[in-house]
């Protein structure tokens, strides 16, 4: 293996496969990369036990003198590539024990790893030839995701609950997450795609929104039974599916409300976020609760009470009239910020439908996209 | 106790006195704030075991309806007003019980606590009235300060280390950190005062330096046994001094070298730091140490070697030529980069007395600072 390299095409692409690169392990070889070169590319392999990338390089970047392939430890190779300060490198691999990284002033010789020890990869569009890819556009797709991915549940309670349903039907495509506490849900047109239904990992979601950000144009998308695979123009990036069956979500959405309020966006935001400062906090989940309060004159007033520490008092001004009951509800202020920062049109929209009952947090010029939220009960 | 006040004044003045609040304290009552409210001005007061230091507020940014003291956690206090959106406030206590924040939507109330528990604040200008200010420059002080700071000690094995030596001797105030491994030493004049030696500690150097970043001028400084108190402007700053005798380090920095390098500084720090990638650390310590050799055909090689994971070698020409010794000297990377770092000239000197000495980096243009390193045994 010989190659001369473009230093910063080489960074790209180690940058794209590092976020499969475990943090740590109990399968040291994990913690490789697989470099194989071929006669006109080569390809960065890196997994862990969720998920797979695979980078390629090609044309100008790169001379390709003698084919040959190599594992060496990740983080080394990609800290020196990081650091080297020269256009081009070469690299090759010395007697079968180091691969050598030469810059104009500096050399590096890095031990290499038992390739041989490397799992077998093989994509799931190589095992079954027969999967259809479905074409996805990256601006909508990754702004969908991010629209939601903050309500999957963080613990492990219920495992299907950490990742995202994506769920094909009569050419919509729904994206659900919820973590049994608040329910987000956003749908998009998805036209000549057959039906399905898979859960994606939140965190491997993360990983894939990273690699999106960069690229505008279209990428393909291939679901097997327990994995799918994301082909992002010469990157591959396949994930494996959560297990089990979703809960069915379709009854907790209310449709019908008591009571729609209406406020400008920044000033919810902002009277939330001070008002929050004293509330008390929900252990268990780390969240501070806070009240909503319609009163008898037609004000609104969030407001948080705190034994130990003090209370925190906020009117804010709807901006229609309110028509429906008085009502308090109380809930964690974190699901309704998280759900606002979503939804970045001037005004959002709260609608309920009773004291103890789920509420709805959404805007008119997102019409696709909506948030519950399940309220707590107040003392 | 009843005033309005500018919001931005407070909040600039509670994030200065917010680093002498503790994060943790066995002492609970030194979480609060202690707020003084007089005819014409209102103080703010903190403290922690090291530091003290108290603020004032006058002149138009404020207007009291009515004198008194109170109380308050520090936290809730500087997080409410940093939330605050709101020119003015209006802050008072309520039925001795509670400290009312009232902006123009919003309401806090926070509990007060127990006055009186807090500790007496005496500055020791106010203890010892014949205390003689010294005036100093904030500029080629706080400069001074961070040129040297990084050389004190980390660990509290041996305390005075953990702080810097002041020493007034004859017009030249020599400031000395060390932490046994390495030394650093800045010569300033200051004339027309008397001598003086103090050990301060690098934590409360660090908090000082915070204060002094925004501050062009002059400003007093009062030496007292214990504690040396600065006052900037209106805001007194007093921290404890370290006691013990503090190591005589006049024999430590080496006069006559056998052998003078000079670098371009940014590629000497950047072979360096790519080197440092892969030599082995010292892991009491956590440097990685690496090797600097002048071989027999007059060129200088720095290169580290670590048996799991492979070597590194750089090669890098000095600015003049080498006359000298053939040498090979180890040391800790990151000793060799903080002083670099502090000289941001564009060339650096390394002078050397032998493979097992101490050897010197400074740099011409800097003629007043220099930092001395203790080189590691090579194996």
């Amino acid at each position: 293996m010989n190659f001369r390299i473009n230093c910063d095409e080489l960074l790209n692409k180690l940058n794209i496969i590092q976020k499969a690169l475990p943090a740590k392990t109990s399968m040291p070889v994990l913690m490789g990369i697989k470099i194989d070169v071929f006669k006109d590319y080569m390809l960065l392999t890196t997994c862990n036990s969720d998920i797979t990338i695979q980078a390629k390089i090609s044309g100008e970047s790169i001379e390709i003198n003698e084919t040959g392939r190599c594992l060496v430890q990740g983080k080394y190779l990609i800290d020196i590539i990081r650091k080297i300060n020269s256009k081009q490198i070469e690299m090759f691999v010395y007697e079968n024990k180091l691969l050598i990284i030469k810059s104009e002033r500096s050399e590096f010789k890095l031990n290499i790893m038992t390739y041989e020890d490397y799992p077998d990869i093989k994509f799931v569009n190589e095992k079954n030839r027969d999967l259809e890819p479905i074409e996805l556009e990256s601006f909508p797709f990754r702004t969908s995701v991010k629209e939601i991915l903050f309500a999957t549940a963080v613990n492990e309670k219920r495992p299907i609950l950490t990742g995202v349903l994506f769920k094909n039907e009569n050419s919509k495509l729904t994206l659900i997450a919820t973590d049994s506490y608040r329910l987000s849900k956003k749908v998009i047109n998805l036209n000549n795609v057959n039906d399905f239904s898979m859960v994606i990992p939140a965190k491997s979601l993360k990983e894939l929104l990273n690699i999106l950000e960069d690229y505008e144009g279209t990428f393909n998308c291939y679901i097997d039974n327990s994995k799918v695979l994301f082909k992002i123009k010469e990157t591959y990036f396949e994930t494996r599916l959560l297990e089990g069956n979703y809960p069915d979500t379709s009854k907790i959405v209310p449709s019908e409300f008591s009571l729609i309020t209406k406020f400008n966006r920044d000033e919810i935001m902002q009277a939330i976020d001070r008002v929050s400062l004293l509330s008390p906090q929900d252990k268990e989940r780390n969240y501070s609760i806070v009240k909503f309060s319609v009163t008898n004159n037609r004000t609104i007033e969030i407001s948080s009470s705190n034994q130990e520490i003090g209370d925190a008092i906020e009117e804010i001004i709807p901006i229609d009239n309110i028509e429906g009951p008085v009502l308090k509800i109380g809930f964690n202020s974190k699901y309704l910020t998280d759900a606002i920062r979503s939804l970045p049109s001037s005004d959002v929209a709260i609608k309920f439908t009773g004291e103890i009952k789920p509420f709805v947090v959404c805007s008119d010029e997102y019409p696709n996209l909506l948030h519950v939220i399940l309220p707590v009960k107040l003392n």
